[in-house]
C-alpha cells in the first residue's frame, strides 16, 4: 500500500521551501506520494488553511497523512503535533489548524529528536520537524513514538453564521476562489433565497441555469452557499471580497 | 508499466480543487504518475486549453491519459466524455477541447455510475466524474465500460490565419508566455519576413542572434512564429497582447 | 532505490513547458520522483537560480539529480552540461548556475545525440536536451557517456558583502520571500547588530521574540541575515526590495 501525504502550506511556490520539504520526505519515505492541496493559503491565516483542509480531507484515501504548515508561531512556545483522527493522521503546528478533527483518537507533541532532521532551525519547522515526522509516519512508525501525549490542543473555530428568530441566517463571504466565486459560511440550508447587496437570489443548481453575465446563488461542491456570475467573476464585477455580509431568508 | 496521467485545468492552484482531484485519483490508481501540464488556463477558455494540450501531447509516453478540465458548461447538458485517439486517452467535457484528436478510435459518454464518485455534485465534475474515469482507465478498465458510444462530439476550431492572393499570411497573437514572448497562430512557414507594428522582422533561429533588447521574430519550439525581445519581454516593451495582428510576407 | 530529480527553472507554471519536460522524463525514467524546487526564478536570472539551488541541495537524498534550467543563452554557443559533485549530479546550461559545485568530480558537455530527443529545437533545450539527459542519468547511464569532458565551465559569483577595517560588514538584500522577509547576503556572523534604514536591529532567534508589527532582524533557516516584520511583510511595510544596503556592525 503506497502511503499518501496531503500537503498544505502558506509558503507559496516561488521560494524553495515546499521543494526542500519534499526533498526531506523523499530521503525518508521515497515511496510516498505527496499530493499538494495548496501552498497559497494567505500568509499565516490558520482559518483559511483549516477551511481548505476541511474541504479536501474527505477525498483522501483512508490512512492518508495530512501535512499542514500554517505556522505564525514557529520558534515560539507553540507545540509541534501529530493527531490521528477519523482514519487519517495530521501533522503540523498546535495552533487550531486541526480543530475539526480534535480530539481524535491520539495526539502527540513532536519532541523525539530521532524523528527530526539532525539540526533543527528556529524558523523552518516545516522542513526540520514536520516533514520528517510525516515521512516517518508514512513508513509505518507508530504515532506514539514521536513524542508524549498532547491532551490540551489549541482550538480555533471559524466565524459561524448567526440564525435570527425568524429563521434568517446572517453569514459572510469567507473565501474568493480563482473564478471570482464568493464562498460563504452558510451551508446545508434549503428552501429559501439569498440576499446580497440588496438583491434577492434564488439558489440555482448549476451555473448554467443563469443567463450569461447574470448574478446567481448556488450551493457549491462542499454544500456551501456561493454567490457567482455566470461565465464571469462575481468578485471583479461587484468589487466584493471576504467579510461581506450575505443573508439567507427561509 | 506505470500509467501516466497528464493533467490540465483552469482551476489554478490557490484553491484545493486540483489537490482533491489528485487525492481522488490516488484512491483508485495509487501507482499512476500525474504530470501537471498547467492549471492556469485562462478561466473557461476552451481554446487556450486546447492549444496547451496540442503542444504537450506529443511528448507524453504512448498510452498516456490526458485529463483536461476547462468546463464552462459544468452541470448543464454538456456531456462528459472519454476519447481514445492516436495512442492516448482523453478525459474531460465534450465542448471542443479535444477537437484536434477527433473522431479518434473510440469515444464514450461517461455515464456509468460505477466509475464515478458515490455522490456526484452539479458543479465539480473534475473531482466527481472526470478524475475517477481517468483513474479507472489508468488501472486498465476498458474505455467502453465507462458509457455508451459518443459519435457527435462538439468541435471547436481555433482562429486560422488568412492567406491572401499574394501569399501574405495574416494571423494574430494567440498567447503571451511567461517571458513575454508573443506566440502567433502562424506556423510552419518558410522564406519570408514578419511584419509587426509596421516593422519588418526577418525570422532568426535563436534569441541569441539578436542584439540585447532587440525586437525579433523566430519560430518557437512548436513551429509557431513568435515575436520576442532578446533578454526582455515583448509584451511589456510594446504593450502587446492576444489578438494583435501579425503578418507574414513571403 | 528510487531516483530523485530536483527540478528548478524560470519557466513558470502557466505555460506547458514544465509539464512537457516531466512528460519527457516519464517516457525515459517512469520510476523517477521529480521534486519541484521552484519554477518562479525571475526570468533569466542565473544568480537567483543558483541561490535557490544552494539552499535546496543539502536536503536532497544522496545520489539525487538536479535539473536546473535558467538559460538566457539557449540556442547560442553556450554549452549544455552535466556535473557530478558532492554526491549529486547537476544538469543544465554551462552559464555559471552550478558555480558552487564546480569543479566537482566530473563534468561533461551534453553532445551525444543518443541521449537527446530525436528532434532538438533551438529554443527549448530544457525539453530536448536537459530532460532526456537527467532521465537517462536517473536510470543509471554513466555521466561520461553523455559527452566529452568539460574542464573550463563558466563561473558566476554572487555579490559578496564587503568587510570594512572596523569589522563592519556592508551587504545587501538579495531576495524577498513570499512573506515579505528581506533576505540578505550577510551570513554566519555573530555578536553584533543589523543597521537598516537608520535603525539598529539586534538579531533575534525567532519572529515571536518581537512584538506584533515590529521590525526585527534574525538569521533565517539558511544562516542568512534577514530583515522581517512580525506577522507582516517587511517588503510591503518599508517599500524595500532587492539591492537595498544592509549593514552588520560587530
Amino acid at each position: 500500500m503506497r502511503p499518501v501525504i496531503g500537503f498544505l502550506t502558506d509558503f507559496g511556490t516561488t521560494d524553495h521551501y515546499v521543494g526542500v520539504i519534499k526533498a526531506a520526505i523523499a530521503g525518508i519515505a521515497p515511496n510516498a506520494l505527496v499530493v499538494d492541496i495548496s501552498h497559497a493559503v494567505p500568509p499565516q491565516s490558520v482559518l483559511a488553511g483549516q477551511r481548505l483542509l476541511r474541504a479536501s480531507v474527505p477525498y483522501f484515501p483512508p490512512g492518508s497523512i495530512l501535512l499542514a504548515v500554517v505556522d505564525p508561531g514557529v520558534g515560539s512556545s507553540r507545540r509541534p503535533m501529530a493527531l490521528r483522527s477519523g482514519g487519517c493522521i495530521f501533522v503540523g503546528p498546535d495552533n487550531g489548524l486541526f480543530t475539526p478533527w480534535l480530539p481524535g483518537e491520539a495526539a502527540v507533541e513532536l519532541t523525539s529528536s530521532e524523528f527530526r532532521l539532525p539540526q533543527t532551525s528556529a524558523t523552518f519547522h516545516g522542513r526540520d520537524v514536520f516533514a520528517p515526522a510525516a515521512a516517518h509516519l508514512a513508513v509505518g512508525v507508530p504515532i506514539d513514538r514521536l513524542g508524549p501525549a498532547l491532551t490540551d490542543a489549541v482550538l480555533l473555530q471559524p466565524p459561524r453564521p448567526e440564525t435570527r428568530e425568524d429563521g434568517t441566517i446572517v453569514g459572510e463571504v469567507v473565501h474568493v476562489d480563482r473564478f471570482g466565486n464568493l464562498i460563504t459560511n452558510i451551508a446545508n440550508v434549503r428552501g429559501g433565497t439569498a440576499l446580497f447587496r440588496g438583491r434577492e437570489l434564488p439558489a440555482l443548481s448549476t451555473y448554467g441555469m443563469a443567463g450569461p453575465g447574470d448574478l446567481l446563488a448556488l450551493f457549491g461542491s462542499e454544500g456551501e452557499l456561493e454567490i457567482a456570475v455566470r461565465d464571469g467573476s462575481a468578485a471583479a464585477a461587484l468589487g466584493a471580497g471576504v467579510g461581506e455580509p450575505v443573508v439567507w431568508r427561509q
